[in-house]
């Protein structure tokens, strides 16, 4: 019993999209919620985004929809540019590429996601807070997100 | 706002695994819960399961995992028959194959779902309930599983 999030609950599930503003009403009729605002990930001057250990000029354009207690669908449609969306897009296809979770010291989980054998392959920042990518397909068979926020 | 199963609470994140014995000692360790219990599907007397229409033989080997409130992670390692399970193996590789909903009457549901674009492609029962697999790879980029018990 490892638990090195120090948290097991879900906080996102993470589904690459194409078109996000035809999925997210899809999702929306489907859900029984309002379409969703559609934001986008800042970019890198703001985000300080790297991948795969360099800078990431990638963006992404988000969407958020709660289907269940502290637990949203997360719709990303990636840009061409590089990122672990692009990469998921371009190998598997649209689908889901990770759940996430809300953690504590990034740096530290960092560390022992790596010594299970889950390398970091993303990072970003956004207003107050940061989030990391963590391929853990060998493992857990898709990729882990861990966001931190200051607030 | 449709919502034609009448609920927008996901329930399980169903992901196809070649190892279920490896993969849920993995989740098990990453989530901080004990070795999770490993169950399989009923035979097709007794699941009177379905495939695209033809009965289905395949059976599938499970273990369930929480969370969060009222969700699980379902890990489902197939056997090589066909099935919406070893299709998603065939096809995607290991990864998330649907979401699951708990409804009522499965009937009336799979007639929505087959109006907005998704058919259903495997139901089966258990002890005291019944599954659909719907295919929604179109238009929500998953299959979604609705689960209906008796008790």
């Amino acid at each position: 019993m490892l638990q090195p999030l120090e948290t097991g609950k879900v906080a996102q599930i993470g589904i690459i999209v194409k078109d996000i503003e035809k999925t997210a009403r899809d999702y929306a009729d489907f859900l029984g919620l309002p379409m969703p605002e559609i934001s986008e990930t800042d970019a890198i001057e703001k985000s300080h985004a790297t991948y795969r250990g360099k800078p990431c000029e990638a963006r992404a354009k988000l969407a958020f929809m709660k289907v269940g207690e502290g637990i949203d669908i997360e719709l990303i449609q990636p840009d061409e540019k590089p990122s672990t969306w692009r990469e998921f897009l371009d190998e598997k296809g649209e689908g889901v590429h990770h759940i996430a979770f809300w953690i504590k010291d990034t740096k530290g989980k960092a560390k022992k996601l790596e010594m299970m054998g889950m390398p970091m392959v993303q990072y970003g920042e956004w207003g107050t807070g940061r989030y990391g990518y963590f391929d853990a397909t060998e493992t857990l068979k898709l990729v882990i997100e861990t966001l931190e926020s200051d607030s």
